[in-house]
């Protein structure tokens, strides 16, 4: 499944090498060197998860019905193209990804989230035909939780 | 938007009494009498919240259109259509309701989840024809939401 | 450190064996035949977590300065001591670690909490001597995140 | 209880007045002007609900028992003082508040967590006579969970 959800991350513009360097930014601080390849092994074992397949096949599948006007009532549908800043939705499918991966996950989404670096940057100015209101939290959080990961990995390595 | 959301509610098959009697079920234990007033106005406040109205909307929209085999790739509406007891998108949802309500609410939620009393048990026992995998769980969370306020509200009549 | 906190909890009056009998009520509706060995493997898994560990430790110190009378002001010592119904600490504590585990594990820790089998029943009717309010709150926890990792185990077996 | 808490903050070096400047941190880029009356009472409300008390209280004397060494087993104690980066537990009880209030409260915390300005930072640079590992997550789930109360009530005033 793996697969299918790469193909959907490519299909509304967000690669491997997007979330690889949301990573970076993240975890840049509290490393001299990052090992580059330890960093995609992070994202890849995030995206394995089946937790996380699930909230990314369903978040970005109700973006793509919203934008074709074809989630429900109005009200709903308009909410979410305008990724309307009360509607919260989207961050609590963030979350579920984040809990997954303890609190430094939670903490490195919030800051992510208000921050929009890279690709979260542009996924947010969209230009109104595509609606990226689940997939920027969803991209923010895989992030983050592969820089939680990479954080405890690290550790191990220096104190195991 | 709270009389779209009972409405919604009961075009799937849930009245607002279904939600007072899993309230009931939840407070009984720890009342001698519940003050049947009060436990609809919990259930009603519950419903007022915004977070709680758009977790209902959209979670009960998801159940429509995968029931409508119209909500992205045919493997993700067979695991919805089935309420595959591996997704747990249905359960973030009702979380991110019972989150609001604190620690109580959650494990009330739980509880409810594994119990099914009353309307609950009979949207997870359904027919094949109505989806029903996000709207068991939501009822649950209301339902959990509304007990929980339940026992802040009388606990503060008592020591108040 | 898992070895501490094993000694913790054997001091406190709980067993490893007691954490596997939790799980074997979790799952045992939902598995023709148990195997033994992979449920022993869940819940040591689950202790060698880390966030887990330090849930642990934090928690059952808390029981024991409570218990002491020496844990801050006079009234959180008695909240404490009483196990009083509002004071969800030991709750937040015990999502801390089911969050870990998804979805399934917040649930099977809200059902384990209601039903109290095994210890955590005999932990929650302790004779008042020794104070168990978060005890009994992480025993519950990790016995459901052990469930949910059994959950998962046993579906990539018949799936994989 | 709220005179116990507003105590003990100002016993650890935090003003109701750092609370109400970390809210404006958080919100003053959403507003052309802050009603600052509206501020207090944010911070006020967030202050005034119990499980925000409890969560303060257990966490502030967490503290208090690691400075004085007078938290169990050596090694805990030693990584509550020294704030280690791996341990969460500080920020599981952030949120425990953040979570009563929404998403918008949890992505607040996790940026105000990460940027620490004013009364956050400050704590974060003590001199290590004081342990401030869960006062200053604390003040940051604080600071959010009214920041995110004041834009819901700031929009009803608007759409109302």
């Amino acid at each position: 499944m793996v697969e299918s959800c790469l193909a959907l991350l490519n299909s509304r513009g967000v690669t491997f090498e997007d979330l690889v360097e949301c990573v970076v930014f993240l975890q840049k601080p509290y490393f001299k060197e990052l090992d580059m390849e330890e960093v995609k092994r992070c994202v890849q074992s995030v995206l394995e998860k089946r937790e996380v397949q699930h909230a990314l096949l369903t978040g970005i599948t109700i973006d793509m019905k919203a934008e074709e006007n074809d989630f429900g009532n109005p009200e709903l549908v308009e909410i979410i193209q305008r990724d309307y800043g009360l509607y919260g939705i989207d961050e609590v499918l963030a979350y579920g990804i984040c809990n997954l991966y303890g609190s430094i996950a939670l903490t490195n989404y919030g800051y992510i989230d208000k921050v929009k670096p890279g690709i979260i940057g542009k996924l947010n100015d969209h230009n109104g035909v595509q609606c990226n209101t689940f997939l920027d939290d969803i991209v923010g959080a895989i992030a983050a939780a592969a820089a939680s990961k990479l954080a405890h990995s690290q550790e191990e390595t220096i104190n195991g």
